[in-house]
């Protein structure tokens, strides 16, 4: 490949010494360099609050990839040249000056990313620290990681910070769940197909559920997670973006904001949840002492940095409708939690059943068609039809197709990370989320969070190991259905 | 397995020493026993005009059997218990005193088959000697080979001499494409899957392709190709069957009749080709010299038994369109023919495109959704979808799903005749076709028989491999479409 065609860019890492650096966005870089070469001068620059030596950094993040990496991806010719567009240094985020030796760091000629993987409160000082330095090119593009914000007026408060320096194309919210293949292939699926796009709608499905289930409790981020919560932590981010893609209309065409426009649109459609409404459809759970696998794990509680008394929620599973001519009736169940049984991110559409049954073979929830869509541990998605079972009679079994991307050649996935980081070198904004998304997730959010916090009742609470409370189970089974067997097996 | 449990029944096979006997109905009564083993009472009696001694007989079948079976279903010890069912006498059909032989091989306890594999102008003396002595019980079943009759009125008379002896629910007119696991397996698909029942009609799909072809051309058969010719042999009854069992409505239930009700309302609908419509929408063929896999094989009027200057067509190929509300403005494409560049039998559901393309990959042809089904050489179920292509981008790509049986598992496929011969034990008529379908699809057929029988003008020809005439492909062209590639390779 000529040198020209390679990646030429300056990417800067805020929190570049961090946790999800070193577990995530090195590794992912490090996976990018080897698909997608860079170009001989393009720059890594973690910024830490304390930098260690530019030696010791390499020593710790080479540490890291051998780690996370899987094992056919490391070799050591790679890293070497790798680590050649490593760079580390030292700034105080709140001090401006401290800012100055990114300078001779930075060329004009190429994109510039800064990446603000921090605590959200320090998003603005580093902004302005950049703005005052002049180091917001036109070509500069900066990304957030979640949470951003805490609520609606947060949120808010931090998209005007941004906006004095920043242009929202310049602005790439990241939620790595959409930087999976499997999500991407998703709305191939649905809009190349046919077979898929005449049956999205509330004549074909009957419900569909999402859940993403943990199986690690808070960890060592106690005091974190009492700020923030499963609702904050996950169904206003992750779940609800997921939601939009599986419902939103089909756009005009797949530029970026053709289709944020459409998600957005499921954003407005959902039903508010308000008052009766919450205890009725959402459940908040936290959980108590229980065994994961054998091992004895503390309840919430217990772990260090949470109060006494908390009803901070660890679970939450509600029941959304979305009003609007698609998918007038049709339940969408989402479900998260922590200590659950297994750790899995897996959506489940379940078809309608047909309408007659003319077999022998008796006809069970199993006998439903379902798109069973998985991201995590493993991606894939399976179709689960019906066919005749080999031999005489008409027997009735399930058949599931797979249509995992893995299984077909050997060529490895992107992470989703490595996805995210070329789209924003590349300046595609499609896979991530836009400010008027984020406002109004947060606008549907509040009004439960608002409830929550004003409640004396405390959350359910569940037993580690086990799939959350009582509520989840029944708020299905008021509605005569079950949660799939695949994430609750 | 208990021996009463085991199938007892004794089945007299006229035409026992013949082609079709040796070749498939004693492999598959073989394999039955294999599957399904016989009470030690039942029989199997081969019967010929001029039948060679119990030994040479059992000789011959051995050495067709490790002829004609899958190496992997022989074994000495099977067949060694097998034989001892197996009979053979002589008959001579018009002669009532020479059928007296088999009084004493039949018992009234069981199931009595009376299988016809003679020429049909046989089977009115055949069916009247076994009634003259008295043979026809209440629990015999006759099932009669294709061709019957060779028009409306000669399939009337027929049936009239079999009315005399047998009643409606004793006659089994075999169809052995009826017979395949993978047209039962389309039932299931279309009746116990709403991704597909709800797809299955003008809405939704585009066209269908039906085509059988062989490589081989009259061989010793001539004279009586003479007389038939690809309409009779091929499209009167498989074509129309397979175009049935895909163009059907749902049945209320699995019962025989519901399902051959619904057959024959599509028969019912099909719109009449007649006059210049004949000329418009079927195309007649004939094959010449030509070359299939770098071998020469003479032209059709060159082979033995053949006039000079005959005009009888070993190719058909038609656009047949139902008048009725599921299939209005679907044309069907039918297609059949000798000397073809390859033996297969497919059946290819175009479904329509999708209606507005939203990726930057071109849309061809290729990217519509297909559900290709593979009854020859070979049975497959086949659904082509489009996915994502890994990597970054939205690269669309088709993705081929097997829904093949056999590749589910190491079960073996049971041959069509091994399934309709226990069909016929059992006494299941859902597989066989009712004298009211046989008499509409003549009467479908009749007209197009007797255009070709009036007219001086010979069929189109075209040289043996290549996929027919030129009319053929024009066939399809002016409806802006193409032979489907699978078999067109």
């Amino acid at each position: 490949m000529k040198e020209s065609s390679n990646l030429l860019f300056d990417l800067v890492l805020f929190g570049g010494t961090g946790d999800l650096s070193m577990r995530k966005l090195l590794p992912a870089l490090y996976q990018l360099y080897r698909t997608h070469p860079f170009h001989s001068s393009s720059r890594i620059i973690a910024v830490g609050r304390t930098a260690p030596s530019k030696e010791a950094f390499l020593h710790r993040v080479q540490d890291k990839l051998e780690q996370h990496l899987p094992e056919d991806s490391w070799d050591t010719v790679s890293w070497q040249q790798f680590a050649k567009h490593l760079n580390c240094i030292s700034i105080e985020a709140d001090k401006t000056e401290s800012y100055r030796g990114l300078i001779p760091l930075l060329s004009e000629d190429r994109p510039r990313v800064f990446y603000f993987s921090t605590h959200s409160s320090l998003y603005g000082a580093i902004a302005s620290s950049l703005g005052a330095l002049g180091l917001i090119t036109a070509e500069a593009r900066v990304v957030l990681e979640k949470p951003i914000g805490r609520d609606l007026d947060t949120a808010r408060q931090l998209s005007g910070q941004m906006s004095n320096y920043f242009t929202e194309s310049q602005i790439y919210r990241i939620d790595h769940y959409l930087g999976k293949e499997t999500v991407q292939n998703l709305l191939v699926l649905r809009f190349a197909n046919p077979l898929f796009e005449s049956l999205w709608n509330h004549h074909y499905i009957d419900h569909i559920q999402i859940t993403i289930s943990e199986t690690i409790g808070v960890e060592s981020r106690g005091e974190f997670y009492e700020e923030t919560g499963a609702l904050r932590d996950i169904v206003q981010n992750h779940l609800l973006q997921l939601l939009c893609i599986l419902a939103m209309e089909p756009p005009p065409n797949i530029e970026p904001d053709r289709i944020r426009d459409e998600k957005l649109k499921v954003l407005y459609a959902l039903q508010p949840l308000l008052g009766d409404g919450i205890s009725r459809y959402v459940v908040r759970g936290q959980y108590t002492t229980g065994t994961i696998n054998g091992k004895t794990c503390a309840g919430y509680i217990e772990e260090d940095g949470v109060a006494e008394h908390s009803t901070i929620e660890t679970f939450v599973a509600m029941k959304v409708m979305i009003e609007n001519m698609r998918w007038s009736g049709v339940p969408f169940y989402l479900r998260t939690g922590k200590r659950l049984p297994s750790r899995s991110c897996e959506i489940v559409v379940h078809f309608k059943e047909i309408p007659h049954w003319i077999f022998e073979t008796p006809r069970g929830q199993l006998m439903s068609n379902q798109l069973v869509i998985t991201l995590q541990p493993d991606e894939s998605i399976t179709l689960r039809l019906c066919g005749k079972r080999l031999g005489p009679g008409m027997d009735v079994r399930t058949v599931d197709l797979n249509l995992n991307p893995k299984s077909r050649g050997n060529k490895r996935s992107a992470d989703a990370y490595e996805r995210l980081l070329l789209d924003v070198i590349k300046g595609d904004q499609t896979l991530f989320v836009r400010q008027d998304e984020l406002e109004q997730a947060w606008h549907w959010i509040d009004p439960i969070l608002a409830d929550w916090e004003s409640t004396s009742s405390p959350p359910e609470y569940y037993s580690c190991g086990s799939w959350g409370p009582a509520g989840s189970t029944l708020l299905l089974a008021k509605d005569g259905r079950l949660w799939h067997e695949g994430a609750s097996g």
